[in-house]
């Protein structure tokens, strides 16, 4: 088990620890995979990663308001590589990558969208960090500390970061003297939600935006709140039948176990943990974040949903009943190893990070009510808002995400307004119960895969990528091709 | 003179303030005009103008951040008047006036065309106050107290008051289970602005806006920093060539009689001043300020720039030569009185709020380089930032309405993005040299007049108004119209 599948598996239970006796549980908002680091299927474009060059921008700590305070800077990294730029004075495209939820470090080896792209686009690539992650804190203070004061993690806001990114461009363009070249911004899932925000908030810096599996309309009642885990449980459903019906089974039987005397210490050997359970509880948070974890990841050609049900309906019957089965599949998932379940790790940002994030606006109401193979845990928004008024002293803003960057009745408001926006996605990722699926516009689109996972499209291209996958980040470079041409078709008219 | 023309002219005076040794010369970016209260010609609809009635909403202090202060609210005011609305059922249309630097009372007289055009609509009218005006001053403070303070004044910010209605016509349209029913926002000058930013920004909250008289092209380097000057200039050479061939020379007469023994004392009996003035800048910054006020707010059937030069050209020459004529300019314009030039009066919000918002993010280039009438006056972004510092402590942020809002090509970033925004202006304004002048797209239009004044378009109806004046608002209902029309369609197909 490598470093960074650690760090993973603590975010996930991590994101259900109880707060004030609330469960908060939430699956993450994040694109990257726990064995994406060093995946030897991965060195198609590994060298142009390695030819980034760090910057730092003196960013403006409060865009929006004009108190003293306001005026306080602080460093924001960004990355740049120039190797396939055909310059300024050909308009050549710039890519920029607008950072998420975790530290710009690796998204230059993650996302290959750009990486894969640069040669053909003769396009400099642009990684900018959002701010408080990475080395991108303000006021000279470590994740923790910007984190634990209520005054300076007020500033950590979506409205603030993508103003950051404005003026990282605009920066970056004018240093390059390069304001006729068209931007294009791309982002994954939170930071998905944000390239579409962008391209509709600052559609005079960024020409179009690909929008890999953003989750635009987990807001309010605009999706059930049931959305996400239904689509797990379909996904083992159509992996197979029993598997689903085992896990479907197997929660009464934990519970069961954990009554029994000395059940949780029984469960911690069965489960093989790296310390003794707690509680049931734990178990079953691990495991239903397990399959929520293979259901949005379930990436070609591991397929993880494919191999827990493997490790579960090929497991001994004879030993433990339904939960060897199920130990089978966590066994199947994660491979060999010394323990499973709890094993000592680090709090990662993304994980503290985005808690803010939805404690103070990104407030999705993400539950179990039916049509799953969970136990249900319906989201009662007074709850959740305990939990955050506990832990960060707020209470979430959760009509804000809607009055700033809409997402109600969106077909009818975007039909006639904005333009050049791919939504993607993949339609077994639990996420894209939230995507936009239908064509908005002529030119505001939805490109989905039916077997795709959360933001596979914009991950670096393998040889092992099956068909629809190539097609589908084929039709996306085509549309942004289509943009930039009907650009300088302006371009060209407007200087005349 | 009545008092709301002497509190105007007090602002003129106040904007050239003499602030750190530098002066800050400033045509006030208003659209109310000195007389139009108690107009007997403005009764046409006078009568919808008493029939609102007036809210507080609790709003939010800080909508882009989450510090403990930024969840403050405070109250405020908006006034609604429902009687021609036909109702949410038949999704009936909502007008939204968005208010501008100044108390919102009296905006029901002024702005007619929410009033004239009520009943053909059949719409709800919504004025709402801006932040930091009137009675919507946050934290209990008066208006003084809020300026003073520099966290407080810090919130009084553009992107906030854009948020501000945003909130508000969500929570009205919620109120009444308007969801469907379209909404226009409307303003005029900084007010007409907001309103193409607001549809800018917030496309799923306005269906369009009619932006009257809006500058959004003064910032940077976009417009020549004397495009406003010399427009004035045009205006007075158009009216009368002698008239402004006096006011070219009167400056340096003004200069010559201030450095002759007694000077100022003299020049202050040629004005009857009602102090003794204190320089001959003092009178040269007055006229400078009236003529732009003349030039700006040129509106028929009195043409304030022909009244002036009617003055000046058939003054008695012998009487005091060039000044004699001028002080006869001045008595024109302002009728006769015990005094001109420096009554006793206040400050009016007017004058000390758009200060701040030009010294924190307003920061328009306007200055005197050539083809004018006046003295030269560079506008020195150095001068104008030290004199913002002194005053308030802030530099002002010149990049930021560019960032937020853009400006720069508009026609290449507009042509395919966004639509249903009229720009109108009439070219005798001396700000519509800042303003859209060209089509940009099939519904982002601009409707001028060769006559026009400063948002005259956005005023009540008056049977003495020109046919100009007629078509051209007009036009506006048309276009109006026909947005309603396609988004009804649209509606019905999205329903369906």
């Amino acid at each position: 088990m490598t470093l960074s599948r650690l760090s993973f598996i603590i975010s996930f239970i991590l994101s259900t620890a109880s707060i004030s006796g609330q469960k908060i549980y939430s699956p993450t908002l994040s694109l990257q995979r726990e064995d994406i680091f060093g995946d030897p299927e991965h060195a198609v474009s590994a060298s142009i990663a390695n030819e980034f060059e760090t910057f730092f921008f003196n960013q403006t700590l409060d865009h929006f308001n004009y108190r003293p305070e306001s005026y306080a800077t602080f460093k924001q990294r960004y990355l740049i590589n120039s190797n396939y730029w055909a310059g300024a004075n050909s308009s050549a495209p710039i890519f920029v990558y607008l950072g998420a939820e975790s530290p710009i470090d690796g998204a230059t080896t993650i996302i290959g969208f750009l990486t894969d792209n640069a040669a053909q686009f003769k396009a400099l690539l642009v990684y900018i960090e959002h701010r408080y992650y990475g080395e991108s804190i303000p006021l000279g203070m470590s994740f923790e500390e910007a984190l634990g004061d209520a005054n300076v993690r007020g500033y950590f806001s979506s409205a603030q970061a993508l103003a950051d990114y404005a003026a990282i461009i605009l920066h970056v363009k004018q240093n390059l003297k390069a304001r006729d070249s068209p931007v294009i911004v791309v982002g994954g899932s939170y930071g998905g939600m944000l390239a579409s925000w962008f391209r509709l908030k600052y559609p005079h810096v960024a020409l179009g935006a690909l929008a890999s599996s953003a989750p635009i309309l987990y807001f309010e009642d605009m999706t059930p709140q049931d959305a996400y885990y239904s689509v797990v449980t379909k996904d083992f459903k159509e992996a197979s039948e029993t598997c689903y019906q085992t896990i479907r089974d197997s929660w009464s039987e934990i519970d069961r176990v954990a009554q029994e005397p000395n059940g949780t210490s029984n469960l911690s050997k069965m489960f093989k943990t790296c310390k003794p359970l707690e509680s049931g509880d734990e178990v079953k948070s691990y495991l239903k974040l397990l399959y929520a974890r293979a259901a949005q990841y379930n990436d070609p050609p591991r397929y993880p949903v494919t191999q827990i049900c493997s490790g579960i309906d090929g497991a001994n019957t004879s030993e433990n009943g339904i939960l060897g089965k199920i130990f089978a599949g966590v066994v199947a998932y994660n491979g060999s190893s010394t323990c499973y379940v709890n094993p000592p790790t680090n709090v990662s940002q993304t994980s503290l990070g985005w808690r803010w994030q939805r404690c103070s606006e990104m407030a999705m109401p993400i539950g179990i009510t039916s049509n799953s193979m969970f136990q249900p845990q319906p989201f009662i928004l007074s709850n959740f808002t305990d939990g955050c008024n506990y832990q960060f002293g707020v209470v979430p803003r959760a009509h804000w995400v809607t009055t700033y960057y809409g997402g109600h009745d969106i077909e009818l408001i975007l039909r006639r307004f904005g333009s050049n926006i791919i939504f993607s996605n993949g339609l077994r990722d639990p996420w894209s119960t939230a995507g936009v699926l239908k064509n908005i516009s002529e030119s505001i689109v939805a490109i989905f895969t039916e077997k795709g996972s959360h933001c596979l499209d914009i991950l670096v291209e393998k040889q092992t990528d099956p068909d629809w996958l190539v097609l589908q980040r084929k039709a996306e470079v085509e549309i942004i091709k289509g943009w930039i041409a009907k650009y300088y078709a302006d371009l060209l008219a407007f200087k005349q």
